[in-house]
This record gives structure tokens, C-alpha cells and sequence, in this order.
């Protein structure tokens, strides 16, 4: 049997003059690119140029809509309705995929950001809101969520082809959920460890929660960080060891309906 | 000979708690709804109420990009590379495109606003961005801009189906261009005269600029403002009189390539 | 005993090319005025008409700060740390205060917008961060914030002077705090009966709650809406009122310490 | 005869989650900080920190009000009333001396940023909108500008105490100007070179133009970046070279009417 297993990473997240993020190193070893697009950051020559590098890098293109609020970055969760988080997953992915389709390409799959992203994870409706946007726009675009999230069961309802997103460097609690960053044992900081988790992830499809049970989880793509020099070292190491183990890095399949 | 004429109007410019303009009244009398994007005004929420009003109408849908300046609602002229312009006229349409397509629908036209549509009828390079952005799109939607201008000659020289615009309240100078709205003579106070021009541009391709000399103008589609009940009743006046003159009122023909 | 009270409104909530309220008319007969200040509504050009028309009306100056959300008004709850409220509230009096310091006047009082508002009565830490900001700034600024809140007792507490604010169209729960707008029973719909409730809170200092037990109640000052010919008529009413039953219309005094 | 001169740096650039500029490297040597003041720049944490900062390195505060164009980093020129300049600039210092008031500190100097400041150093309306807004907020504060400008001679007009500034790496018109960044002959790579110039700036008042003539030029304050090592090493051999020439590097002092 053949592992496999999708990178991706949240890319083109400067605005203006402002830099952030190793778009180009990063690029050189992730398989999906989660694009911002312009609300919480990126703007539209962030986006054309990101989307360049994507090209050039045989990278899936994605869109990482994002709440509108871009001294919070997206990271504040605030009080919005299912129906204006249809509207503004609309927007984005629209803007998105207008680069995508003038350079002669297109929209592979949809990663929300930040407190949108975890709002998705534990709210329905949230949840439906941006999966049945997805959907209505273009049914064949993949779905990336948190490994046993809202997120992922709305896309599957809606009809979405789905992929769930694990992360090297977080522990998980026995019901599935990321453990707060808050907590003290939130975090894997060793570089081992961190590696074995993942490969155990993508070939048993299991984890160790914090209690110290097993429990199931999914790993069809995992979440690289790109800012700072540690987080390219992790991940250059990540790929290597992944490969080293037989599972191959590829992009998540579209399918046609 | 069968006479016809589209009227288009700037619409869907409320922003968030803001409301703007008589949207509902409009739509009922216009074919081509220049729908704002969320730069210079719009948001989310409002382009998906617009487009449903829109398609209520049975009016087409297009996209009306500006310059990113909410206060100044994208009046005023800022220095803006070409580079950019195209970048910031893919994201918007891009956006609109997307919430026409949710709905089962499609992007029909293109007209730039406010000061990016005042650039574009004069500086090429600003009006090539533009034509090329929207061209590379979808080279099947329709480019609206000021009858003579630099956008209306780019727009054929890209390979677009174009629509000149004219204005019913404005004067012309004897080469072709809108007298500048500063000058005394800028606009056309009595509603007779302005209609019977609209008439003589649709029907004989002329119109008699300020210096009394006629010149030549194409009237493919009429401007029509909604904000006051004064601009209402003149196009309820302008649409009763061109059906009267045996002139049908009805969207462009959209070509597919 | 001569009773008081002071009339406040919500005011300079225009923004750009948007015109939001009735200004104008509402500030003739309110004694405070709360000035958007750019952040959930309001600009510079604004700001300067609206306090050249406070100015003009003898009308108290005061700074309305709210949530950096301008497409949501300020209205929308969002997770934000006491330290950045104390800074956004500094950025926002000093912005007010500016225009009203070049014409030779100077700000009269702070009373925070919306969902900031909502916060403020409620998260002690909150509450905290607005009235040491407003301290700090000047501590002879007069702190507007609703009767029985933690917002008030948080103004106290840092030691300044303090405005309990009461609304006529509101039902109040037995704790002191207003019936949340999603109640069936949170409006008072008579205008008889809403008039009443103020007469007897401003001279009795009570309430009726809404399982009909009284609730003490300090008004020190009623909010007033310019929202359309219903506000403004109710308003007008009130003030009638008010004055034909001996209460003293006027702003709140400032005492320097 | 002792020499004296003041460095200055436009510093709090940063917004959000984006990090621009070394500010702390910065601080160390300069002697006045134009901090931005959230419209082109900066936000109301980050004018807080840099505030502090300035503090606590003994350096004067100052506001440096730019268009309200984030994306742009108010670089772009833009239509703009000299009305409306004045309400911005009002806005922005008031913003600042906010954060420095709560501290029990003032602001010191108005230097204005970007497309703003090479507006005022031409155009006569915009210049005198800007020292008059100035002027009206509080007449003692100092107005930076540069050398031989339109904003100089207007700031002197309405009564302000000016600083003329001077910039080390940019060469001058034989009528006083600076060389536009789009000619080849610009700027001054030298370091010698750049360093000479200075000196005899501020101990002649002269400076070789572009064609080789001298040119009168008062050199009250030079202009110092932040962005990158080779800026920081420069200045600091810049401020190593004038105390070595006896030029005391001092704050511009500040007179009260």
C-alpha cells in the first residue's frame, strides 16, 4: 500500500508594504498554498504574485478567506451570522480564483483562517455556512478543515470532497480537539517527537490524546508554518522523514463531478 | 430599422449600516446594473442583495470596480500604476463574478467607477489594464466606458465587445469628451432637451457639442442616476419617451468567442 | 428640590459619502452629544461638522469610541484584551478632543459605542480599561455608561465623575440590567407609558421590572435616537414633557479637580 | 560658535501583526521620533509601544500625519482639498498627543509622512492647511519640513517655530529641491560623501546642487531610516562624525508663547 500525504501552508500574507512570512522558501516544499485574500491580509498584488509563485512551484492553489479585520489579523473570533460568513467565503474565494483563471489556471480547495477556522471546527452552523458556499460556487473544490471538525462532517453533507488537517507541533484531547494553546501541554516542542506523530498519523491513522489513550484521526494534510527559521528547518526535516518512510507528498486529487 | 438602447445604472452602493441611492426603483426601469465591489463601495451582504435584485429584474449583472477608497467613495484621483489597476479590476470582478455564479448566474459587463473610469477614458495605459484584466477574465463580457474614450478604444483593441456610454444630463465638447462638471456649462438642466439629445444620439449617431458643432457618438447605453427622487422621474420620463420614438430598451447582446 | 437631566445622543455617525441620522434636527433639543470617532463610524470631515454644530447648538462634546468595525457598525461583539480597549479609547478622545480643542472648546465627556458599550457594562476588566483610559487622558471628563453598570462603578472607582444612563423605550430585568433586544417584552412601544417611566425614574429614582417589583434606577441622563420621524417625534415629546413637569433640561456639570 | 542638529526617523510603522522598521535600533540615536498615526500607518498598540519607547530614550514625540491610504503606506499622491488636510492632520495629532498625554508626556513636532509631505513642500493650499491645523491645535508645537519648502515658509506665516529638514543621501536642485528618486543622479551612494555633505550643511548652510553650484540650505534636522543594516550603520556613523565635528546632536527646543 501506498502513504501519502498533502502540505500545505498559509501563504501570501503581506499587505502593502508590509512583509511577513517565507513565501518562496516555503513554496519550494508544500504541495497546497492557502492564499489570503485580503480581509484578514493579502491584497490584490499579494495575490497575483503569490499565485505566480504557486504556478511556478507546481503548488495547488487555495483560498484562505478570513474574517474582515486586519489589525486582528482574523485571529479575534466576533459575533457574525452563518449568512454573512456565506457572503464573505463568497467573496474571497471569487477574488481568488479571478487571479487563478487569468494566468490560465484554477481554484483546487478552500482553507478558512484563523478564528474563522476555528469557529467552523465547533459551530454547525458556521460550519454549513462555509461548506455550502464552497459547494454552490464550485462543487469539485476540496474542503480543508480541522481532522474531526464541523468543518469536515458539514463538507462531507454538503457534498464536498474533504481534507483533514493535522498539525506536527499540537497536542489533541481524547475527543478529537486541538488542546487550547493556553494549556501548558499544548505544544510539541521536540523535533522527534513531533516527526513520529505525524508518520504515525498518516499510516495508523492514530494518535495519542493527552490522557494517554489512542484515538483515530485522519491525516490527509498537514499544516506547515513558514514564519521564522526553526519552522523551515522543521519542516525541511518533516519532508525528508516523511519520504524516508514511503509516504509520498502530493497534492489532494480533484475530483470532477 | 429596428432603433435600441441598454440604461445602466451604478448600484448596490450601501456599505454595511449605510444606505445609498433607491436600488429597489431603479432596477425596475433599468437592463444593465453596475453593481459596486467592495473597494470604493458595497460590501458582502449588500452584492448579494443587489444580485438578487438584479436577477429579480431581469437585469444584467455587471461589476462596477473602483479605487480602494471608501471615504472618498472613489472619487478622487490617486497615482496608481497600470500594474495595479489590473490586479485591483481581477479581484473585484472576481468577486461579483462569484456571487452571480452561487446563484446560477453569470457576470455580464465591466464598468470602472468614479475616478478609475475618469482616468481610464484618457490614459491608455490605465484603460489597456482594464480591457486586458477584464479580457483575461472572460473575454465574453461586455466592457461599458465613456463613449470615444481611451477605455472604449482599448477594450475593441484587446478583443472586447464594448458599450459607449453616454450621459442624458451632460454636454459635450467638440472633441467628443464630457465637458468637465466645474465648467458653468457641464450639465443639461432641462429635461426636454436632455432627452431629445439622448434620442438624436441613439437614432442619428450625433450629438450637438457645447460649441454648436455636431459631432459623432455612438449611444449604446444611457447612464441613469438613482439617488433623489428628481433623478427617478427623469428616467421613468427618459425609458417612457424611448419606447414612445419606437427606441426598444434592452441589454447588450453578449457574444460568445 | 429642582430636578435634572441631561438628553444625549449618538451623533456624527455619517461617514464619507454616507449619511446616516438626523443631526441637524437632533441636536436642538439634547444637552451631550456622543461623536463617532472614525473607528465604527464618523471621519475627520465629520467629526469637525459635527462638533461646529454641537458648538452651535451650546451642546456638551463628548467622544463616542467604539470597535475598529466599520462594516459592522461597532455593534458586533469581538474578543479584544482590556489593554487594547484602554488604547483604542486613548486613540479616540484624543482624535475628538483635537477638533473640538481648534475652535476653543474641549471635550465634555466619553460614553463608549455598541457592542464596546454592552462589554463595558458587564466585564469588570473592560470596564476598567475605558475609565482609566478617560482618567488618565482628563480626569474631569464625565464618564457616560448604563445605570447600575460595572462601566459606572468602574468610573467611580477610578474617580471620575459619572453618568447613569437610562433608556425610555427599554425594559429593565430585576438585577438593573436592560431586557436583551431578543425578549419579546424588551420595548416599550407607548409613548404614554415610555414617557411616564422616565418622568418617575428622573424624580423617584425607579423602575418597574419586568416580573413588576421596583428596582432602584439613577437617570442621569436618557439616551435619544435620531433614527427617523418616529425618534424624532418621540424625542420632541419626551422634552415637552420633561419640562412641563418641572425637570430641568440640562447637560451634566463638569466639576475640575 | 557651538553647531547643533537634530536627528529625526519616521518610526511606528509597524500595523497589526506586521512588523516594519527597527524602531528600538532607531531610538538610540535619534533625537526625534515621527511616530504614524494609524491612517497611512501605526495603529493605537503600536503608537502606545513606540511611545514608550520614545520615553524611554529621552526622545521627542512627534506626530507624523500621512493620507489615510494603508495599502498605499501613504505614498500615493491623491486628490485631496486642503480642507480636508486640514481635519486629517487635526485628527492625527490629536490621536498622538493622546497616548503621550496619559503618559504625563506632550507631543513635541509635526512632521507630515509620504505623498502628504511632498504635497506641502509645493503646493501652498496643502502646506498652509497643514501648519494652520498645527497652529490652531497648539501653537507651540515645532513643524518639520523640508528645507527651503512651501511648508516651511507657510509654517513660518502662521506662527510656528519650523525645523528645516535636510536628508544625507539625496542631491538637491539648483532650486532647492530634492532630486526626484526617478533621476539617475538622485541619490548619494558615498558614505564619505553623504557624511561631508551634512557637516558642511550644517556648519556652512550650503550644499553643492546638482550642477555645481552652491545652494543656501538650513539644516535644522537631518532624516534618518530604519529599514535595513545598511541605513543603521550609516547613521550611526553619521552621528559618530558630527560629534566629532563638535555638532551637538540635540532636540529642537521648543518656545512657549
Amino acid at each position: 500500500m501506498q502513504y501519502q500525504v498533502d502540505l500545505n501552508s498559509d501563504i501570501g500574507e503581506s499587505y502593502g508594504a508590509y512583509t511577513i512570512g517565507q513565501d518562496d522558501e516555503v513554496m519550494e516544499f508544500i504541495t497546497s498554498a492557502n492564499i489570503a485574500c485580503g480581509y484578514h491580509a493579502g491584497d490584490h498584488n499579494i495575490i497575483h504574485r503569490t499565485i505566480d509563485l504557486a504556478i511556478k512551484n507546481n503548488v495547488a492553489i487555495g483560498a484562505h478567506p478570513g474574517l474582515q479585520d486586519l489589525i486582528g489579523f482574523g485571529r479575534r473570533p466576533m459575533q457574525i451570522s452563518p449568512e454573512e460568513v456565506y457572503q464573505l467565503t463568497v467573496y474571497q474565494i471569487g477574488a481568488v480564483q479571478a487571479f487563478a483563471q487569468v494566468k490560465g489556471h484554477n481554484l483546487y480547495h478552500v482553507k478558512p483562517h484563523g478564528a474563522l477556522y476555528n469557529m467552523a471546527a465547533k459551530d454547525t452552523a458556521i460550519a454549513k455556512a462555509i461548506a455550502q458556499a464552497v459547494y454552490d460556487y464550485n462543487p469539485n473544490l476540496i474542503l480543508f478543515g480541522l481532522a474531526n471538525s464541523e468543518l469536515i462532517r458539514m463538507g462531507k453533507e454538503v457534498g464536498l470532497n474533504v481534507a483533514n488537517e493535522v498539525f506536527a507541533d499540537r497536542t489533541y484531547q481524547p475527543d478529537g480537539s486541538l488542546t487550547p494553546r493556553t494549556s501548558p501541554n499544548a505544544m510539541i516542542h521536540d523535533t522527534d517527537e513531533a516527526v513520529e506523530r505525524v508518520i504515525r498519523m498518516v499510516k495508523e491513522n492514530k494518535i495519542e490524546a493527552v490522557d494517554g489513550t489512542d484515538i483515530s484521526i485522519i491525516a490527509d494534510t498537514i499544516c506547515i508554518h513558514g514564519d521564522g527559521p526553526k519552522s523551515l528547518e522543521f519542516s525541511r526535516r518533516l519532508s525528508h522523514e516523511l519520504k524516508n518512510q514511503g509516504i509520498s507528498i502530493q497534492k489532494r486529487e480533484m475530483h470532477h463531478g
